[in-house]
């Protein structure tokens, strides 16, 4: 089959490689229907997840049908057209049992593998790993680019946005950065009664796309305003929103929300950093602020997808670009100039 | 001053009474602008609530002027338009201060005393005790029958029906009774994530108006169907809905509420009864169950008041019918008409 | 083997029965060391559990070491000392992922299966399925008694009493019936911060014995007072206690609950009931009630655990009658009477 | 009268200056029976509070007994005996109805305000905004010192350090310093389920204390050893404690208690900081951390309160040393080198 192999820093090929066997009973095997590209995937591109080893099968994301399952599985079956998490748990371990899939210990404490440590999605086919656990049904009426947007990207923005902001009704909610997970979490912050959702960047394109998906407000941070000065004017009472969420991952952006919080606000890190942040704890360390971190563990998918479902959301809006299988590099090429391109997912889908 | 007076059970007047003068310091005089009539109005009339006696001011909702306060008054000043809340709350005994102002014991455990045990809103003019606490300021672009509607309805299908049920993301909700207070959580159940919101009731009037409050589903009490059987078809397994908020007040419905809820699930009762329930534990005590009950708090109203600024909801679709002062006795008539009516709110104001 | 098998209500016997198989790869056997009784054993007696049919070995609670794996079996090992959790659990559906495993729907929608749906632990051996997830290893220091109160008791009392009843810091909490699961949720409601933990019963021994399992207060219910009047003079300023444990199962029981807590406050139902009792919601719908149900997840053995390692709760108090497997019908003799024979929990314990 | 006045950096008297009255009609007069001194003082006295100006009297720490009411006082009498609050609130702004009374609008954004921005309760008489808000009534057989130790110590280890850090059934909990506020975390985490608590500090007399106040474990910082090590071999399987409190503020003692955290863990900080720290967010971010920072509300004093009542926990453990009034400035002296002299809290009382 063929798929997307990465070969060290700079290198990848989309390449014929054998197929994937059943390795364990509860195993499963998946023929990829859609996938797409994170900023992860970018990311370990550029060596900066040393994890990563060449000849390893990038993506994390997808939606498939079931082509083969181990003697284990009890809820997926052959011929199951399934969304495929990016988050692998074997719901045995404490860290599983507490809900914190992310932390899997029984896969050595992260429950992202695919496309990391084991191969990933971004092939014609995956196994899947506890399939029972980590396979969803995709329900008819959802189409597959909705479903392979709950891989990853929709419940990061409203798990580790959204939920660990704590969002509550009439809050009033700055995303900081409005690419892939800061629209996400744009998505989902109403479903959680936010107000107004303030969305922070210096794209206009984005800030224009973030409209479509539920922003109330935008701040444009090249027009050369005070960013955190502008939040405030549009906070309740002006003294700073309820919950910053940041979504870039810099030191600025992450600078940006915790000068705009309230008193009393929560600031929600879904940002992956590359440096150490200062925490200015000497003015914060009497403001009653909540700062959070993670990885999702995508355990809200079931659960946005009955948004889906009902038409609350549409997460098809993420699509900006189709390409098929043969034309991966080119994604990739699309993807990695999102900005210019005015991307914000790519999807990658099988020729029908 | 002209007034709505009871004058015992089936007697009401719209007759000439002093106006209202400041009482305590913490008082303030609100010159009402717009009121409307609440079922419980109507239970008043018939008897039923024997605290209420001959010569009081009945209503407990409404919006209008500030005209005079007591010296310490400090946050709201003369001139204020300002929501007017059914709950009056001291904020110094031990209820208020765990957010449970509807028995706030300093008003002798009862925080409902408008229209109810001092005299209430439907008049020109009505002293507001803790001024302070009790009064909103109504925001530019709210208008004065959107800021109504937050005295007491919204509010109470918020925090008993949808917040009391815990509705959270996917959660497929049954709404039994599409009256104003069933109407009322169906449309602040999507702030909670709610996936499906399935309106439930025998008038054809009110269900079509739920569609437009956001209900996704209505099931017709009087098409002959078996509504729990209907109610679990719509759930996400066939197991029942997450949950039945009873929003009527018989036994019926609220065995419909306890039959058609699944295992983990909650029932909120909101209705108000006249009747002991049968509760048939010896099925339920192993269901994992959770049933509420409740006056509301009418703390959520600042919130509320959020998601109606930022244009989420809009509760001026409840109001039906409107009248002006002159025109009490008429409003009365056409609300106690109801269903026949097509009313769901009528809204009486001052001629302008 | 020998096993307590059930013949049919009235009849069982201490019996010669053929050693169970591993059947699912996920499947474990265990060697009992130590084994109790509970009420729903003498329930299934009588007959009123029509589910456990002729020939099923009783018994949902021990201690004992893993003889067999099966191969698909990673957390537990042979050799291992475990505490069998009477809830068994898939963990992959949606109710088990939610951590509703009392209603586990790969087992038919009840996590209870042992010596109900399939053979139990009072016997030699027993077949534990999806043994990662429903055998715990039982630290050093822990005794086997004290663990076989993890298996069905203390989870119970903590879980369905305590948690469900949303006991926190200061609160006076009224726990009605002082037997096992009563005791239980007395012994576990300090740590939620209860500070007055009323037992109420009509036998004197368990009166007593509840002040040693953290009882700050007793109330007699044979001592001729008014039981809802002592309890709200007990309470904090005598509108009622701020929870209600019920923990017999009967109307009258269940009344006492409802009737002596506060507005605002929890009734959270324990006892297994046989008939329906009434709620009187015309009087109940304003006072803002909380009221569960439910059977126990036994989620929260293993933060249990964690308190009896520190030396913060001991039940090993529990066990007031000791003896070895061929004293099996002796033992459930004395549980039978257990008012009379001042027992608490009986163990029978693998001769050494 | 006489009262402790500030007079700059570094200069402090005990001196007469006028009686306090009253000026608002919510205000009382306390006549002060019992105060304290708060490590707060100290840093007022360096000069570190700016806005503590010339002439202020300081201290927010007391029980007394009222002598005058204003007109507007409901809950308070001249004759109660009551124990003073180190928060002072309005009830009425957005804050306090949210129950962040540490953020008071009415009082400009801070609730602290007794030694601070008004006259406080190291004096012989203190006027007290907002009585009935401020001050909780002593009941029988809590005694004076009991009582002082709820205006802030207890309720700030409580709130700042077990709420904020989730503190829950089970858990691991470092408290990183054993100061007065890291032993009112110790003392108060049982309450919420910690199942070990491992006081963390350097100096020995604090550690053996800490044991007196609830720790089940001690890290002595000076012994040598790797402090992050040695509170991971003491959490539940190594991965690091489930919650680590800062009760120091400085770097040194916050990056400790990030570093000795697990994914998912909290950190608490309750420590006051006087410069920024660093937060290691490339490693953490993906960490699932909850950071939380906050001055107390005290709004869990009457909880506490139950706690004390029925004998849970005994905060007359903190007092070490005694004085009289007229040795105030003995009574600072000895603070001021607690760490030699031994001292947890000094208890400063009016002659009987």
């Amino acid at each position: 089959m063929k798929a997307l192999v990465y070969h060290g820093p700079g290198n990848k090929a989309w390449e014929d490689v054998p197929e994937p066997v059943l390795q364990d009973p509860t195993d499963a095997i998946v023929r990829v229907e859609t996938t797409t590209i994170c900023g992860t995937d970018l990311h370990i591109l550029k060596g900066d997840v040393p994890a990563v080893t060449d000849g390893r099968i990038l993506g994390h994301e997808g939606v498939g049908v079931v082509t083969e399952v181990g003697p284990e599985c009890r809820n997926v079956a052959v011929g199951d057209r399934v969304i495929i998490s990016c988050i692998s748990k074997c719901m045995s371990c404490d860290y599983c049992k507490r809900g914190l899939t992310s932390h899997c210990q029984t896969l050595g404490g992260i429950g992202w593998i695919f496309g990391h440590l084991i191969d990933g999605t971004q092939a014609e086919l995956v196994r899947v790993p506890y399939a029972d656990n980590g396979l969803i049904p995709l329900p008819d009426g959802v189409s597959a680019e909705q479903g392979a947007m709950l891989s990853d990207i929709l419940p990061t923005g409203f798990e580790i946005g959204v939920l660990n902001g704590a969002v509550t009704e009439g809050d009033v909610v700055a995303v900081i950065g409005a690419g892939p997970v800061g629209l996400a979490a744009i998505m989902t912050a109403a479903s959680r009664g936010a107000a107004k959702v303030i969305a922070v960047d210096g794209n206009k394109f984005r800030l224009e796309e973030s409209r479509d998906f539920g922003a109330t407000d935008t701040v444009d941070v090249g027009a050369g305003g005070d960013v955190v000065e502008e939040l405030k004017k549009l906070s309740r009472d002006g003294l700073g929103v309820d919950v910053a969420i940041e979504a870039v991952g810099i030191p600025a952006t992450f600078a940006t929300a915790l000068d705009s919080v309230r008193p009393g606000g929560h600031v929600a890190n879904v940002g992956v950093h590359g440096e150490p942040v200062t925490l200015p704890i000497e003015r914060d360390w009497i403001n009653n602020l909540t700062i959070t971190t993670g990885l999702v563990n995508a355990t809200t998918a079931p659960e946005l997808l009955g948004e889906i479902t009902a038409g609350r959301i549409d997460p098809g809006k993420f699509v900006t670009h189709r390409f098929t299988f043969d034309q991966m590099l080119e994604a990739y090429d699309t993807f990695a100039r999102a900005a210019d391109e005015h991307a914000i997912k790519v999807i990658i889908s099988r020729e029908s």
